[in-house]
């Protein structure tokens, strides 16, 4: 590919919105052209690293027997309503009306489609297991789109879904699918990632993983143990906490005027946070009169997704105007209205000495003590692990890092064979639904994350393995006509060697080329030269680092395919 | 593949639906599943074919420089505005509004992304022209989606944008393509198809080519000249006609009764229906009040396109009431009410002694000579050409065929790089908006093709190089153990030697294995029985016909290595 032909812009200035690294690198070096909020145009460049991304997924999904299909990405509510989640799925699912009046949706998974597609199929269990899976576009009307491809609304995805006769067989099929997202992430380039156990959330079932690139631009809060394996998302992370230790007094009302945060109340009356219960008021979504006040020790905040679990609701942070249940800025577990639902945290179990809301405008009490001022209360465990919390299996310190999700597998149990009436004959002439498992690997999200995890402050760092070309070549002083000549010769060589060039034959000054090679990331860079043609050489650096070095032009071919297997050596060295 | 595993239902009938071969032969095989009214989901062997017929149109586009890009399947209003086409584009585009009320909608064709894409990259002379391309999903809201994939609301669709600094450039560039076109439905295995010079309709331009298969279960019809080379679709067809030679006579008004159509007023008068002109009522979307009679030769039909394209208006027949201005079955040109817009074809001319409606309840004229009593009208071709009409070029004889479009080129101009504000700075330091062409195929219309085409009462006929599997391995009695052992292991080498083989290794009987082998229509079928084993043999037989050969198994893997080379000369050998 010549450079001059190039549908790519590079410029200096990242988009004003850009605030991390991928998202400042992939649209400075003209990879990627927003189009609305989370929707964006692919340039050649990430179109060519997308398919890579894609083949690499492909060959790893049919050596675990996966069988490539292609689902739509219109679906008619009616196989939602099978689910039941054309209801349960809220404004993240785009819908439409056909021209017939017909309701339409954009499918952001494919559970559905894939039990649609195999029911009337299979029908024996001498058919199972079976994988299927497709590659093809996702529509997600996310809130919040950020960071570039890291949370976009419009995405390429490959899509799993396996069937199975047993929980055994599954579990079974589910560790080969783990080790190929293994194999997989680690072909495309990516080393700092680790799969975490994590909630099924939406998806339903019970077991599910998730892979996680731990960088610092990740929006999703991880948990290690220094201690042990221990590793959680924080939306499942646990810890070990003891109260704190004080002696036991009377419970006392005081007037606490206008102070209202814990921040206030501890200052007024010159106490910690953790000598503190914080109430937090959550609202039901899609049942306005249902309050649900989940009790934290003062020093910690409530872990939403634990919460949801436990009170089997989807919740939401209450925005409504003032409720007549609870008075705000003094709500406490005492005299509490018995129109709200209370929650407690394990942190409060224990605790003596604290101070609480009164319920009532102005007052909170100071001396309670749990035990005895909250008989009866059952406590769950809904609060966020802190950073230097204590392991809940080793009793080391736990450590908190951010990390970007760059896969999933779910084990989903019969949830959608069941409710779509997908059976199959057993053994015995009995029949039954088959035990599904998904596994998901956006391949924006992959481009992005290996943006994030190898640009530097010049620009991309691609692997050998994905990246667009696997040799910029350029030519210096193209205005001369030797030198062009040349140069020409040596990139038709080597396209017709089989290697993948991007060829910068513009006229213009070195820096600019240089420039231009650092911010597009190709992994190995050669410069012809005048300089370098008349000693019969070209130069050689590799974009990750390390000294340039001369090749003579005969051997070229030769000495950059032993580059690129070496750098692919090393990518797939420990597969 | 093992045939066992295989995600696909081949069945005895057809959907009821299904009306046309390739809709019947690739439901019947098991290669397509409707998921709702003209959306499917393709099970593994069709996404296989799907895969590598968009293989070959990458290759072919990357050979006239094409550039890979993704752009997305939703796109906000705003860009639609730009170039006026959200509000002219009617039902067949959907639309959805997003969680924060904005208008979006579902890319049916993606010239304004093109642009959008390219008009910030593109700035100079020097990097015209150039082209980009991307396969990606289409969803057209079709009022009539038919024929399985024929006819789809969604599909996945090749399309092409290419940017130019002259019309010059355009017109060779415009060749290139028009090219490799030819060479992809060939590489594809197509036969039967030829170009036409067609309607630019929608898509604003001017020149423009169709790729049409010529095939009776088309939806187009095709004219074509027995004498020269002339050909044209239906909607711009063209003939040469003259009236028929009868004398003159006086105009006098008869009563008619009851006799509205052309039949009825014939059967009465006693005279053939090119004695007579008809008038077609056709009303204006979008303007309930304007009302367009088009009058054409008794013995002719109105075409649409050319009406449409003569009025400059999107007309549609009359489906309201009866409209005070006219009186249904009695219209004629004389004394027609001046709220209407008459519109006279080509036809008419010369012609004397014709029967016309009165514009009176009940009565016709006869007599009625265009020349004498219909002085000032203008005359335009807007009637079908007819099966024996006469060439416009040659003189000779004029026949129809029906065709399936699988391929179109427009030349665009600059409708829409103009409307978007694209600028691209001229060597003399001007700027100028660049002339585009785009270039559309749709993949799953040339599966639809192949199927319609090649297809026999058996089932499908898949040429070499996009059938899913090259080899469909039967073995038969399975259950013996030595049979399954040696088809197992020529199965493992076959594969090992890189042969794409479907391995029906189930434990049935031989006709069933035959059935499917022919329905499912891989181009080689080998066959693998205790008989044969005796001899060290298989027997091989060409899915298109021919007799069955033996084999010895030891050189299985080169001789059928050796009939998949010669299968594909044979389809390559024109390119």
């Amino acid at each position: 590919m010549l450079l001059s032909k190039l549908v790519c812009e590079r410029t200096k200035e990242a988009p004003q919105d850009a605030k991390i690294k991928s998202h400042v690198l992939l649209s400075r070096a003209g990879f990627i052209k927003q189009v609305a909020g989370g929707i964006y145009s692919m340039t050649p460049p990430c179109q060519r690293m997308s398919l890579k991304i894609q083949n690499i997924i492909r060959e790893e999904m049919d050596a675990v027997d996966g069988q490539e299909v292609l689902m739509p990405v219109v679906m008619p509510r009616e196989m939602w309503d099978e689910s039941g989640r054309y209801s349960s799925i809220g404004q993240e699912m785009a819908r439409f009306k056909d021209r017939s009046g017909h309701d339409m949706l954009l499918g952001m998974t494919h559970e559905e489609a894939a039990v649609h597609l195999s029911r009337y199929i299979v029908s024996s269990h001498t058919q199972l297991p079976f994988m299927i899976y497709q590659i093809q576009t996702k529509f997600r009307d996310e809130a919040r789109s950020r960071g570039g491809l890291i949370r976009v609304r419009e995405f390429t995805m490959k899509d799993a879904y396996s069937f199975h006769s047993s929980q055994e067989d599954l579990d079974k099929y589910y560790k080969r699918v783990y080790d190929a997202y293994y194999r997989i992430f680690r072909r495309i380039g990516l080393k700092n990632f680790i799969d975490f156990k994590s909630d099924t959330g939406m998806m339903g079932g019970s077991v599910a993983h998730e892979f996680m690139l731990v960088t610092e631009a990740g929006e999703d809060t991880l948990v290690f143990c220094d201690g042990c394996d221990y590793r959680a998302n924080m939306e499942v992370a646990e810890c070990v906490r003891s109260a704190p230790k004080r002696a036991d007094r009377a419970l006392e009302l005081v007037d606490t005027g206008a102070a209202k945060t814990i921040e206030e109340v501890c200052k007024l009356l010159g106490i910690t946070p953790d000598c503190t219960i914080k109430a937090v008021v959550y609202a039901v979504k899609g049942d306005a009169d249902k309050i649900i006040i989940a009790f934290v020790r003062g020093d910690l905040e409530v872990n939403e997704a634990k919460l949801k679990k436990t009170v089997k609701l989807n919740v939401a942070p209450y925005e409504g105007g003032v409720s007549d249940s609870v008075v705000c800025g003094n709500i406490g577990p005492k005299d509490l209205s018995d129109k709200v639902i209370a929650v407690y945290d394990k942190s409060l179990i224990d605790c003596v000495d604290m101070v609480v809301g009164a319920n009532k405008e102005g007052y909170h009490y100071r001396g309670f003590n749990v035990a005895r001022d909250l008989q009866g209360a059952t406590f769950s465990d809904i609060a966020k692990v802190k950073d230097g919390d204590v392991c809940p299996v080793c009793g080391g310190k736990l450590r908190l890092e951010n990390g970007i999700e760059i896969g999933n597998i779910f084990q989903l149990g019969t949830k959608y064979s069941a409710a779509m009436g997908m059976s199959v004959h057993a053994e015995d002439g009995t029949s039954f639904a088959p035990i599904m498992g998904c596994y998901g690997i956006g391949v924006g999200r992959a481009i992005a994350s290996v943006a994030e995890e190898s640009g530097d402050d010049k620009g991309l760092v691609l692997p050998v393995t994905i990246a667009p070309w696997q040799l910029h070549l350029c030519a210096l002083r193209t205005d001369k006509a030797e030198l062009k000549d040349a140069a020409d010769k040596l990139y038709n060589e080597l396209v017709r060697a089989g290697v993948d060039v991007l060829y910068d034959d513009r006229d213009c000054a070195a820096g600019i080329k240089f420039n231009d090679a650092d911010l597009m990331g190709m992994p190995i860079r050669a410069v012809i030269s005048p300089r370098t043609l008349e000693a019969g050489e070209i130069e050689v650096k590799l974009r990750k680092g390390g000294d340039a070095f001369r090749v003579s032009i005969d051997s070229a071919i030769e000495q950059i395919n032993s580059i690129i297997a070496q750098l692919k050596e090393e990518i797939e060295r420990d597969l």
